[in-house]
Order: structure tokens, then C-alpha cells, then sequence
């Protein structure tokens, strides 16, 4: 039995993007302006680096239950920390073989960038992955090598295939709030951001424009 | 219950060092030649494509049970695989908490370089640690990030001190046949090398001249 979880405003932290500050000082003031689920990634991060990384986004979340934690392909990560769902990308270890060391509780999160990839998921065994990230709907700096831009019809194509699958959608790459009401009415169940509010000046506030945008075109 | 194994000759795999010829070939032609003990390292490879490596190496062994077959870092491909165990660096997750995912049966290598991080280890549960690797002897171009050599009285004072907390030990760290002897003189368990074995034309031949510069110093 899974976790419920809000998908409608996805954090993707960007370490590095968030500096000076704290990851964990950005995802606080993020969630406190509407983010609804947090995914920590950190590609150049040790494991070790990770986990200490995670349990502070996670001391963060501490008076959110409500706010799902993924990792960002580190499954041995996810376990220690004890956290609500991993997220993989197509190079990262292969979603069936994932949920068997995640056992049945924990979300399952698998990005895809073409109908091809979303048939991988779409043929593993119902219950293996819970959710599609769907991108890049829009080129992006912070992931250079994510596949062509899928543009908003293109996501809106994926999204109605993968809904019909049963899982959640999420769409990312290059969404801000001017573009964020544009996804959302694309049809999936989140916006997935990470510049938009790990670059922010003001994190919280970035967060509630997104959300007022997505709001708006629901 | 651990398995027990021989670490007397640890190979240490390098994809790039290897090629053209496949990893599972190197280290089939290796343990033919006398390699007692093999680790699964690629630090540039995907967890898609260790697993896959690591899945291959396992297969060139599948008549060698005698072998251990470790895999570097990757604790989640290590628990895919169901290899025999993990080797952690000092970046890599902090050893305690590797064991509560490991299990009580899987083997746990730890590499130190100072006195300062074997102490580490020495701290730690008994029964978490089973093997320090100590290193570098010299140093090394396959891990221009290892601190300083410590040369052979430096390995054997930190293997007095390991093989009396109880630890299996092997030295690393620039070894070739010429050196393997001195290296095994210093009272450690094992030797492990990379390229004497990875670069070598022959690597079965490469692994008894290791074996015999072992054996005569013993």
C-alpha cells in the first residue's frame, strides 16, 4: 500500500542552483509556498554527500507529512534515509529491478521523453513504477542532455497515454510561471520545476506564482 | 554468516584498462591464473550499466564459486546482483549504515589510508567491517585521487594494527609482479592490484607471476 501524495507542484532540487543557500533553507520556503512534493537530486553529490543531503531536506519536511520525498536514482540512499519514493531516468538501475529492493511501500517515479519510453514503462507489472516525468516539455539548462523538447502538445500526447497506464504524470524541463498554466493544462497531475524556484530570489514566493498559474488554468 | 574467502589475490576491474577485451574476459582469463578474489569497480559506468557489468563478471564466475565477487560503492547493484559483497571508500556510504542494508551475510570491504581512518573502522560494530583495504602503497595512476603513497612499512603498520581489530587486510595501490612479494611481506592477507592485471596482454599469465612473487614471499 503506497502513500498518497499531491504531484501538482514537484520540486527537483538543484544544488547548486540553490547556493549560497542551503538546499534544505530552499525546500522550506518552497513548501511553505505551495510545493507539494520534493525530489532531491544531485548528480555530482557523493552517496555519502547524498544521504547527508536528503536527511536535511528531510529534517526540513519534518512538520510536512504531507510533502512525499523522492531520491533521484540513488536506491540504496532512498532505503537508508528512509524516504517516501525513488525517481529514475533511463540510465539509471531499471524500474522492475528497483521495486524489488524497494518492497511494495514505496513510490516509484520513472522519466520518460518518448511514446518508446513510456511503453517500457507502460509493459513492466502493474504496481512497479507509480509515476511518469514526462520532458523535456521545454529545452533546459539544468538537464543539457534531456532528449528534443517535447512541447506542451507533445507532453499532452504522452500524458493522456500514460494516465491511461494508471500512473500519475508529471511534466519537466524549462517550466516557469508564465509557462506553468500552459503544462498544467496539458492534462498532467504536476508541474515539475527546479530553476524556477532553486534560482529564485525568493523561493516561497516562486512557488505560490506557480501555483496561482497552475491554479488558473485548472 | 559471512562466506569465507581468499583474498591472497584481489583483482580490482577497470573497464578502460581493459579494453578492447570485455571485463568477464579479463577476469575469467584472471582467475584462471590465479586471482582469488574479484571487485567490480567502474566509476564512470551508469547503476544501469554496472548492474549489467557486474551481472557479466558474475556469469564469467559461475563455475568459480570459490571466488568472491565484490562490487565498488554500488550498494544497490551489489543487493541486484546478489554479490558477495561491497567495497566502500571513504566517500562513499559511511560502512554502519551499508551493513543495515547489507544484511548480516553479505561481506563489507572498507578502504583506509591513515591511521586516522582505519580508526574509523576499528570503531565501528564488531562484525561490520570484514576487510580493510589499505592503500596506496605507491601511488597510482588508476586512482590519482588516493592520498599519499604510504610505502611498505606504511602498510605494515596499519595492517598490524587492522589484522588486530580483526580485519582481513589487503594493500593497494601500484603493485605489479616485481612489487607483489614486498607487498605480501608486510603481513597483509592480500594484494590487490588493477592494471598489472586490467593492462596486461596476458592477464591469466599476469595473475601467476603475481601468484608466484606472492608465494615466495611468504
Amino acid at each position: 500500500m503506497r502513500r498518497p501524495f499531491d504531484p501538482s507542484l514537484y520540486l527537483v532540487t538543484d544544488t547548486a542552483l540553490c547556493r549560497p543557500r542551503p538546499v534544505a533553507d530552499v525546500v522550506r520556503a518552497a513548501v511553505a509556498g505551495g510545493v507539494t512534493t520534493v525530489q532531491v537530486r544531485d548528480k555530482t553529490a557523493s552517496r555519502r554527500e547524498l544521504l547527508a543531503l536528503t536527511r536535511a531536506v528531510q529534517a526540513a519536511l519534518a512538520d510536512r507529512p504531507d510533502v512525499a520525498l523522492w531520491v533521484n536514482d540513488a536506491v540504496d540512499v532512498a532505503l537508508l534515509a528512509g524516504a517516501d519514493g525513488v525517481h529514475l531516468g533511463q540510465d539509471d538501475l531499471p524500474p522492475a529491478e528497483v521495486r524489488a529492493l524497494l518492497g511494495p511501500g514505496r513510490l516509484l517515479g520513472f522519466s520518460v521523453s518518448s511514446a518508446a519510453e513510456l511503453d517500457v514503462a507502460r509493459a513492466l507489472p502493474a504496481g512497479t513504477v507509480d509515476l511518469v516525468g514526462i520532458g523535456p516539455v521545454w529545452s533546459t539548462p539544468t538537464k543539457p542532455d534531456a532528449g528534443a523538447a517535447l512541447g506542451p502538445d507533445g507532453v499532452g500526447a504522452l500524458a493522456d497515454t500514460a494516465c491511461a497506464g494508471g500512473f500519475t504524470t508529471v511534466a519537466i524541463g524549462g517550466i516557469d510561471a508564465d509557462r506553468a498554466g500552459e503544462v498544467a493544462a496539458t492534462g498532467v497531475d504536476g508541474v515539475c520545476v527546479v530553476s524556477a524556484i532553486c534560482a529564485a530570489a525568493d523561493p516561497e514566493e516562486a512557488a505560490r506564482a506557480l501555483r496561482e498559474s497552475i491554479g488558473a488554468a485548472r
